[in-house]
């Protein structure tokens, strides 16, 4: 199966661009309550002017939610960014608030002037209150999914480069020749995807005008039949060439017909961002507007129904000429499209052989361009659905009808994604491979209404943007608002250290060393009893680090000092430090969080073993592997046997009641530590001390680690020791102070994003 | 040799601290012509204001610099600073300005009121007016060394704490207890000091006063000596105590004999920040004021001095209690000091004997408390000239005398210092082993007037003050002026593209793979016949790259593929841009530099081979080896040598005449290229480009990459293939433009402090 535009394809190898493309969704959604009911209640606060949101808004009444997706070329990255927004969207609603998850609304009330139309600007409420009297406000609640689709660019240029600059005086016209050519085509035979998709087998009560007779079963798609569903009837609009769209437009918008082409309610429209646009620059894109919200996806569409869409778009680019005239093509298309949206889906199609036809075609289509498997799994799915009427969604909709309503059905769905879609609130759905703290920033960023584009996923690298304004995050809080000289300087610990010092902070005693023997000469004279720390001058992780909590041998300390250097050929000798560390997060000179750390351990009950204790503790939802949760499990590896051995216990011990046995020397909670928020509890006095460590530092965004010995004593400066500083961060956890295992969970996120949009 | 103090010292293993302290250094100096004569020029512009300069000022005369380091714990850092501050002045000077080497003034105008005082704010300059009264123009032309020294405060605090705080109320009564032994004893025994570093043995004609005869014969330092030198002769100040020296001063200062403390010239002063808080809070520091200027040595005293005084002092404080009252040994002291001072230096010295066994104590002394080598070393030289009168520098000075003067020495000595100094305007003295562009900042810093901290050395990390405004910079343009986030950003060439793009620019097309076989299936529909570079993320320095000039085979783009991989899982395939490349380096939004880059060659001359021509090339001053120069020297390895083969030459090759012949393909400037500074050259229409890719990246220090076919030819927007913009760089080399092979040198680093410190 081929055209001379495939033909061409397969001549200059373009065929993996098929693979690519520009996609984009809109999804409508009613909000209900906890009785299926339209909410009372209003569009969230919490996600801001709905005006500027550029995500998630609302269409004709204040209860349909609409979610827009960015423009991504392949259709993962836009359904990764539908799910994320449908989880925003579901954790901003209140507890009692749902999202109905069919395209036809749930009951309405009984008189149709108490649907509420959106809160909004002037015109904007204007236009709905005239789409109100023109259809009626329950037509109006009807809700669906867009899908906008345009073409590879370089296959574009390419194609019209390398062949068709003889047939088109310019690349947009031989475009819009394609562009035109699928939209007609598409007409034809979308009936296709109304059989797979078709999921609005019945209006609830009340929903039809006085007049209309709903038919007596279920149907594949109320929604997307001419009789039922959301349509002009008096516009006809001409899809013969671009020129004939526009003036058709034009004219069926001087005859009243339509107030402006958005009021085209069309299968597909041809795209520019305007209509005088569209007349001088062509088609940018088609709005393929028919589809049904399916209620078993979270974001109305699965990835093979996106994948699915963009192969069939491409197939109907591939069919060859169709007979007959363009109106006598879309009549025919029409008629088909009618009889299967309106058909029982309790019964096989009527349309069963063309159906089986054009799945075959497709396959054959699949493998002569060898598309990615996504396609063909795709495929797969659909043509099952072809084989067997029982597998699609029309069919099991209406299994799930109950005294000829899915109120039940829909509100049981809407409590189970909403549920699921908030069981793990440290994560962003779509982007669960981020870091936890960027997919958090994300998720506000989301939900406060900024422009969200991830340029580099593995290097967590995001641009926000509000209106003009862009601002540039790594790693969930590196950004402008921090100095470039900071990132070296924070990085390299005896700087941190003299400059800490030269403004009075206390800091660890000590000295870098490239040299054993001096190191030596001087650990003996400078720290006289005092216990040491030997460490690598650029190590992070704990890695080469020995602690000596007693003066050590001059053997030892060499073999300190050389486990050092394996690391780096700078050595620092410190004076170690005792007490409980705390991490103080500071944004704009105020501290935001206090988190204690506790090093990995269990406390006993009397009753259960050492091991039994842990897995336990591990039991808590917020621990797990790999940083996939906020808090790490605790392990029971050589090291934690080692350390518990040291202390006379063995995993199997079961040790006395109340006792607390430590596992681990070092506090890391990715080692398994307890964090414990203790900002109410720290005295006030200690904030200051690390403001000011971030103040000369230059950090806006700085953890500061502190030991203190009592965090409920007053900071008395002229015991300088009860605070003393360890180190800083430019680059903060924030996961930490987000989701600590004890104490309040502090949204640390969102200050990024006040620092960084003051505007907003 | 011990006394109680040094047994502690032993017994508490403290004597490793000994070889540290607190250092500092002042050093005058007098301005001449090319002629030997005082300066008729003011104190160069170019240094500032002198009334805030921390290092580099004026003091008594308009000629007479001065020249102060910071402290240091440690006598090395503090030559170092010297050096490189005799260096700033001695580049600031105009070319017929030196600074006479010596501490007796050059020939002084016979009109004494002709010797110009320094203009200063009106009370400084009442001050001079006073001094010049009272003591004549002419002795206040007198230069010499002070010498700031105290000892290290874990070696008193160590001491006090663990041993002397029964002996003594609080740790300044005990730091005052050494301080004033060491002061006594200096004076008893300074004369060891004015053998070894005398170096006044004449005074030029008409210096000394009226009714002074000057000796028959030269001596050794007149400068040291009661009778000709430098003191006051009437004030009496009590070194018995603190309180007695705070009160003989205050009496001597009502009693007119002092104008103020800072009139008093003896041998050593005790100092605090004042003379009320030298009575409070007890010393500070002792300054040694005795110290001839060594001609020989660049910053007026060796490192080998510096040493020696260190270990003299410390040998000082060992000394038993001395026999006799002070008043009584101060005398003694002082008679065998003038004794030593007015000796003819062509004589073995009177107090041979004394000298000798002074050196011979001394010896035992740095064995028993095994001072450092480099003491040792000090020790050795001063102790040949103590065995051997002519190795004495009054030795030397007196053969130098021509006609009763020393003029055409002090000339020739001046002449030839200041041609050392400039020799290698790259080069920063002292801080030769810190990187070239660091270095000229931290000259462009002294010069300035900003006071400039070295915080971590071999990390190129510096901290700039002015007043209370203080800057960090790392490697010579990282600091405040840039963004945290630019860091991760520039180092992310994936995203940086993205962002240029996003505005508008030209970048090489492509995209990032982990996968070879998306890689070879994108690579061939993408870029068509065009050529292409495979390379690593993330890679800088050129390893891993392959350019194919030609579409490859799959084979070989396969092989490319797994090359760069081995740097960096994630590989970019990008089209590759023909064309110079320019080095773009913007600054606050404006291009302060363009440098056009050419891989290392060799035009031929039609009679050398290509081996004599790259000798010849590598001749230039600014060519050297392993970055301790500008420009590095061209090499004749197997790449270059293949490279050559593969245009059909050997080394030995004689070219014909006006070819040029590349060694290498890649420009970098570190593998021998050419660097030509075209900032005056390129077609203005491109700065707007770096500076809008600058802006982009919110960059304020920017090297921006750009290829552009043609320099001259101003860039038109509907052609952005005439400037490509290849990456950019947020620590961007500044030495290139500092010292390019061709075309004009531009002093960006100067730029670099005038956006850190606006208000200067």
């Amino acid at each position: 199966m081929s055209n001379q535009l495939f033909e061409t394809i397969q001549q200059l190898n373009l065929a993996p661009l098929l693979n690519r493309g520009v996609f984009g969704i809109e999804k409508e959604g009613q909000r209900i309550d906890g009785q299926g009911h339209l909410s009372a209640l209003a569009h969230p606060d919490i996600l801001g002017d709905r005006q500027f949101h550029p995500y998630i808004g609302t269409d004709f009444a204040e209860t349909q939610t609409e979610i827009v997706s960015d423009q991504f070329d392949n259709t993962i990255e836009v359904e990764q960014q539908l799910s994320a927004l449908e989880q925003v969207l579901q954790a901003s609603l209140p507890d009692c608030d749902y999202l109905w998850p069919l395209s036809m609304p749930p009951v309405l009330p009984a008189d149709e002037t108490q649907i509420p139309l959106a809160h909004f600007t002037k015109d904007v409420q204007d236009y709905r209150e005239y789409l109100a009297k023109r259809y009626g406000r329950r037509l109006q609640m009807v809700s669906g999914i867009h899908y906008n689709f345009s073409l590879d660019s370089t296959l574009l240029a390419r194609l019209y480069g390398e062949y068709y600059h003889d047939q088109y005086a310019q690349l947009s016209d031989f475009s819009d020749a394609l562009y035109l050519q699928l939209a007609q085509n598409y007409q034809q035979y979308r009936f296709v995807l109304t059989y797979l998709f078709g999921a609005s087998p019945i209006a609830e009560a009340g929903f039809l005008k006085a007049g209309q007779s709903a038919p007596d079963h279920p149907v594949r798609s109320l929604r997307a039949s001419q009789l039922f569903g959301y349509t002009n009837h008096t516009a006809k609009i001409d899809f013969e060439s671009v020129s004939a769209y526009v003036t058709s437009m034009q004219t069926a918008i001087q005859a009243g017909q339509l107030i402006s082409e958005r009021e085209f309610y069309g299968s597909v429209r041809l795209r520019s961002h305007s209509l005088a646009s569209l007349a001088t620059n062509g088609i940018d894109y088609l709005e393929f507007r028919g589809f049904d919200l399916n209620p078993y996806a979270i974001t109305g569409m699965t990835q093979k129904q996106l994948d699915f869409l963009h192969l069939f778009f491409t197939y109907l680019l591939a069919l060859p000429k169709q007979a007959g005239t363009l109106g006598e093509r879309l009549q025919q298309g029409q008629a088909v499209n009618e009889q299967i949206a309106l058909e029982n889906p309790n019964q096989p199609s009527s349309q069963q052989t063309i159906l089986v036809q054009i799945m075959a075609d497709l396959h054959q289509f699949i493998l002569d361009y060898h598309f990615e498997p996504r396609f063909l799994a795709a495929w797969d799915v659909m043509n099952q659905q072809v084989l067997d009427y029982q597998l699609t969604t029309s069919y099991q909709l209406a299994q799930a009808i109950q005294d000829h309503s899915l109120t039940a059905f829909g509100l049981k769905q809407a409590q189970s994604m909403k549920q699921a879609l908030l069981a793990k609130p440290y994560q962003l759905q779509g982007y669960t491979d981020m870091e936890l703290s960027t997919q958090m920033l994300m998720f506000d960023a989301f939900q406060k209404g900024l422009h969200v584009a991830v340029l580099d996923r593995a290097d967590q690298f995001v641009e926000l943007t509000y209106q003009k304004h862009h601002e540039l995050v790594k790693n969930g809080n590196m950004t402008s608002l921090d100095q470039l000289v900071s990132l070296p300087l924070v990085d390299n610990k005896v700087v941190t250290k003299i400059l800490l010092a030269n403004h009075g902070m206390r800091v660890p005693a000590g000295a870098e060393y490239t040299d054993v023997e001096t190191a030596v000469a001087d650990y003996q004279v400078a720290f006289g009893q005092r216990a040491l720390v030997v460490k690598p001058k650029s190590s992070n992780m704990g890695a080469g680090i020995t602690t000596f909590v007693t003066r050590p041998t001059e053997a030892d300390f060499k073999q300190a000092f050389q486990l050092a250097q394996a690391y780096d050929s700078r050595v620092l000798v410190e004076e170690y430090i005792a007490g409980s560390e705390y991490r103080f997060l500071v944004m704009n000179q105020k501290v935001q969080a206090v988190l204690e750390r506790v090093p990995a351990n269990v406390v006993a009950d009397g009753r259960l073993t050492i091991e039994q204790l842990v897995a336990k503790k591990n039991d808590n939802p917020l621990r797990g592997e790999e940083h996939l949760t906020p808090l790490q499990n605790i392990r029971l590896g050589e090291r934690e046997q080692l350390i518990l051995k040291q202390q006379g216990y063995q995993v199997t011990d079961i040790p006395a009641r109340g006792s607390q046995i430590f596992l681990l020397q070092n506090s890391n909670i990715s080692n398994g530590g307890d964090s414990v928020d203790v900002t109410d509890e720290v005295d006030p006095s200690y904030f200051a001390i690390a403001e000011q460590a971030a103040k000369v530092l230059n950090l806006n965004i700085a953890g500061i680690d502190i030991i203190m010995p009592n965090l409920y004593q007053a900071y008395n400066p002229e015991h300088p020791e009860m605070a003393v500083v360890l180190e800083a961060n430019y680059n903060p956890a924030m996961l930490i102070h987000l989701f600590p295992m004890m104490g309040k969970r502090r949204r640390v996120t969102k200050k990024v994003l006040e620092l960084l949009f003051p505007e907003m």
